[in-house]
């Protein structure tokens, strides 16, 4: 234990928080899903990038999604009970109150993601292209629904 | 491309970049690993509680382990010219100046994560938790270092 207790201020980086609580306090699940779609804009902005250029390299568009199908997975569990209540989010009051239709938007987004990797990896440019705008379906879907102006 | 364009407006997270480009200004490369830094510091909050238990899921420890990986090879890319800068970037001008010193800890990072990695994967808690230790001498070494206070 006092090794781990001497990493844990040595480090730094560390947060306290007991071993099945996600996060120490509401604020670090606001912070910590926002960090994540920031990088999910990011990367889907160099997809995007590569899918608007003359030469698209879907090597590179699948190396990005990696990155979306990883974050993908986490963010939705950064919605914690009482993580509504904090400042500066824009998560909207319903995805609190109608947990069912934002899983679905959960389940879809991973789905859509899956069908996008799977098009990048088979270097086919068209799939490509369709999948990553089903993607931007279900973005834009739920930040109708869900997301604050 | 008239189809990527409609993605873009539609689903309002994407940045307009050229290809080559990651990142379509210096701001948004500090955002990037100041998100990416957030998500690190709560996976390795993660770890570090699993670790403290009484009794340590070294599949949960992975599992985040994985997280760290991806993010690692990400971040140090995020160092652009020009994106020391910024305001409220606590990244010092040494990284800069320094680039080869600053690489050294990015390898080093990569290395011991792996280490991590494979003793957690092993289910060998001793060398999990010596693997651990010496990720958080990294991080310690490059905050020390590269980061002001």
């Amino acid at each position: 234990m006092k090794l781990v207790q001497s990493i844990l201020v040595a480090a730094t980086i560390v947060v306290a928080a007991p071993v099945h609580a996600q996060f120490a306090k509401p604020e670090d699940a606001a912070k910590y899903r926002q960090s994540v779609m920031f990088l999910q804009g990011q990367h889907a902005g160099r997809i995007n990038a590569q899918l608007k250029s003359d030469k698209p390299d879907l090597k590179a568009v699948a190396d990005n999604v990696a990155i979306l199908d990883m974050t993908d997975k986490l963010f939705f569990a950064a919605f914690t009970p009482g993580s509504d209540m904090v400042a500066n989010t824009r998560a909207k009051p319903e995805i609190w109150t109608s947990q069912a239709k934002f899983k679905e938007y959960a389940d879809k987004l991973n789905t859509e993601v899956g069908r996008l990797m799977t098009a990048a990896k088979a270097n086919d440019l068209a799939a490509t292209r369709a999948a990553f705008g089903d993607v931007g379906k279900v973005c834009k879907g739920c930040h109708d629904d869900f997301r604050k102006e």
